[in-house]
């Protein structure tokens, strides 16, 4: 028995989100019907966390237990010949200890929601960049994004119904940038709760529009009820960026991908 | 009656190419019916030229005569209320002079061929760049391309079969740059010839890879036979990527498009 870690990359579109669900294929199955055919074996699956419908990833980490001989170096390959284009295996690794876990040894992960801010969408990005007409202030975003630094009561940034042992959460980076037409949001944190993102996104988009003041935040961070953040941005601008553990961060692993002399 | 200009951005993938075929969803036919549910009419769109099928546009150029009273820069607004986001109209204005015409006005085409050079394909760029898993050498790229500037007889790089009154065509630029694991040819010419863009980057690549030298690019154009030349590129790498006109340079339009102030 050995255990095995997985980057993947995947175009959430097509898929109901990372977890099994009864009304879609998800990207989990995907992967588990893909090891199947490789070592014929039924493989638990764990990863870094959930990621919704829609939701992309550019590094997600999952592991699972195998007594399949091919080496762990081998596995990318292999998966990627079973594995539909829209899902990507970027890396694979024996695990750095046997009780490494995807999700309990997480220390920190990031997210970068992207927005495409002109008149008319595009035809190219539709599906990954969320689509706002109206100009939008990147120093007041960026105003807004500040407040969230630091560890806070994220309670008003949770979909409601939800639950969680507590609502703290450390936010250690949260940032907005803009490469021509397109605006990064990118965050990094101890852990997030269910849509806090997108709800940090959606609440920012307002203030970034001119339709609200920072003080919306400052009141939902104080005041930690559902209610005092904006609605929750969509999925598809939305990616899973980097995972860091204490043993590996998925950065260093996706450059193994590259094949340039820098 | 008036004639109206569009600048049309499209992601190839779903469409059988620009123009109508019996084998597929045309991205002209489903302009079409947005401009018959439009104006009512039944209208004949003339473009800067055809794509293939699964080749992507960033600035298609196409004209029109109607009858309607929408105003020209209305035209992009609501068309895209009724188009596929896959297609978007990026700016709609007065026909320059009443004998415009987006194919026979062109002064110069460009178009972009991306290629991915990673060990693994990308899930998020699988249909819009070519993945090459064996290194590139960007030096032998771009003295591949620099053979390619000026007047040549191109009939090595057009597909066997297909007919043009010359094989002659004028090459402005012909480069290759990198920005981190993508590499893009950037190529403008008077005009091409069918596949001449991917006929060019597949003899390209095999010499960036090493297995051919630029001499074989030298003996195409001298001795223009197409098996002196080298594989037709896959069609999703390409994009049409600007047009120009003497009256307007789609370039210029598409900062319209941009909310930002630079």
């Amino acid at each position: 028995m050995k255990r095995i870690v997985l980057v993947i990359e995947y175009r959430g579109t097509n898929y109901v989100g990372w977890q099994v669900q009864p009304n879609g294929v998800s990207v989990q199955e995907v992967l588990r019907a893909a090891l199947k055919k490789l070592t014929g074996e039924d493989i638990s699956l764990h990863a870094s966390g959930r990621t919704d419908s829609g939701v992309h990833a550019r590094a997600q980490v999952a592991h699972f237990d195998t007594e399949s001989r091919i080496p762990a170096d081998k596995f990318a390959f292999a998966l990627n010949t079973y594995l539909p284009k829209d899902i990507r295996v970027k890396a694979s690794f024996d695990a750095p200890s046997p009780d490494f876990h995807s999700r309990f040894s997480v220390r920190k992960k990031h997210y970068r929601y992207t927005v495409l801010n002109t008149l008319h969408d595009s035809a190219m990005s539709f599906d990954r960049a969320l689509h706002i007409h109206y100009p939008l202030d990147l120093q007041k975003l960026n105003e807004a994004a500040a407040l969230f630094l630091g560890e806070h009561d994220f309670a008003a940034f949770k979909a409601v119904g939800t639950k969680s042992a507590t609502t703290v959460r450390t936010v250690y980076r949260a940032e907005w940038s803009r490469e021509g037409d397109l605006l990064f949001f990118d965050v990094a944190g101890s852990g997030f709760l269910y849509n806090m993102v997108r709800i940090m996104v959606g609440t920012m988009l307002r203030i970034g529009m001119g339709y609200d003041d920072v003080s919306v935040i400052e009141k939902a961070l104080s005041d930690p009820h559902r209610e005092n953040a904006g609605d929750t941005a969509p999925a598809h601008g939305l990616t899973l960026w980097r995972v860091e553990y204490g043993e590996f961060d998925t950065e260093a692993l996706l450059e193994s991908n590259s094949l340039q002399k820098t």
